[in-house]
């Protein structure tokens, strides 16, 4: 491990090693990528001076974002960005569809689209008595590459003739739309980062044990407030960030 | 790989197999756990009748969440819940102090608090010309356990001031405040799940290559809308989820 100053000319505290300003340096530059401010090329020689820190921190930051797919190194061209995370609005309810229309074509692989016995506690947050469920199984993918393997309840009256349209090529909130003949509401939602479990790693092209984002959604009508979709997504953290807005002591703009 | 009907009575799709159930079952009982509906015991039997899956499917999924830290089995005891998430309310913006008092004390190790010369890509986020900014690394605590790693850039006029501020003990959205004589206001943030780099984890006191969620959160000024604070933090996804709420076609409540 070896010790270097945080910033020229000051003393390195205690317990500073490379590997914590390569992180800091990591961060700056991927969000920087991310929002268009690092277009193409990287410098090194550039880095260095911006970030005052040695050439070993500088390599040891790139090569974390060549790990995350981000840049490209190569021995004459020199390194450069490849690759910019989706961004993905947690704010605006859209479906994958919506989101990312300037991207690419959303096409969905239906794995399972049928009635079933929910769980209890899945029952319970749809306030279905002893009511089937519409359960569907999605890996939703962004032209060729997979992005996302979605887990999706529908409760029966609307779910059951969501199940007569075409779920390839089109939202499940479009068509729950179509066919409540209204619009959506509110959606809760939670965020957790999770390794992927092999099965979900495979279905999504990425190596186990790569950091995941799992949201769970739980969907209401506007005009009645009924929870009407329970969702549990897990999407590809290294193809999409998710972007909100947050206001102090919750006002709202 | 066995595979197994998503429920009783009907044929199992190709390629279903025990781990697509066995992590339908995990999603399901970790967000019950998450909101307390599950508040102690987890009995196999009734689990097996509630999800309509072989006892193999069930055990693989608390499998899953005995790894994740949220449930104990033990030989004669049974299974029980031990740990809850920390809930971290997106839209609301707090410090971590204020997001957790009730559920213990937040205290902040100071690694790092002094003025530096920003990178150019945090001074254009920051509007500083040729300032320097105050830079400040903590690693958070709640009672006696690592949840957070932060990284924070302020704005000069500002940060010089919290500076002389007891950061071991407050937020540093608590102390801005009272140094700026005002409140903030809007922050604009993103979510990504990272792998945690050895230092990190082991900053964390978690395993390296768990999964981390990785914000980055720029805080305005109420009054005048200026950012002043760039702050890049690392939370422990197996201590705290995010929790949001969106609204169709960016409606308000």
């Amino acid at each position: 491990m070896q010790s270097e100053p945080p910033f020229p000319g000051r003393p390195a505290p205690p317990g500073r090693v490379r590997a914590d300003n390569a992180r800091v340096v990591a961060d700056v530059l991927r969000r920087a990528i991310h929002d268009g401010a690092i277009d193409e090329a990287l410098d090194e020689r550039a880095l260095i001076d911006e970030f005052n820190v040695s050439r070993n921190t500088i390599r040891e930051a790139l090569a974390a974002l060549t790990d995350e797919g981000l840049i490209r190194r190569s021995p004459r061209v020199g390194t450069h960005v490849v690759a910019r995370k989706l961004d993905h609005g947690l704010d605006a309810l859209q479906g994958l569809q919506e989101t990312f229309r300037r991207h690419g074509a959303v096409r969905n692989v239906v794995k399972i689209a049928t009635l079933v016995d929910p769980p209890r506690l899945v029952a319970r947050r749809l306030r279905l008595d002893d009511a089937q469920a519409v359960y569907i199984e999605r890996l939703r993918y962004l032209d060729d590459e997979p992005i996302s393997l979605d887990i999706t309840y529908l409760v029966p009256d609307l779910g059951i003739a969501v199940l007569d349209h075409d779920l390839e090529s089109q939202d499940v909130f479009t068509v729950l739309e179509e066919v409540a003949g209204g619009r959506l509401g509110r959606a809760d939602m939670t965020v957790e980062a999770v390794d992927a479990d092999p099965h979900s790693a495979a279905h999504l092209e990425i190596a186990s044990g790569s950091s995941l984002l799992l949201l769970e959604r739980l969907t209401h009508l506007a005009a009645d407030d009924r929870p009407v979709d329970l969702e549990y997504i897990r999407m590809r953290s290294d193809r999409i960030f998710l972007r909100s807005t947050a206001y102090r002591n919750e006002q709202l703009p």
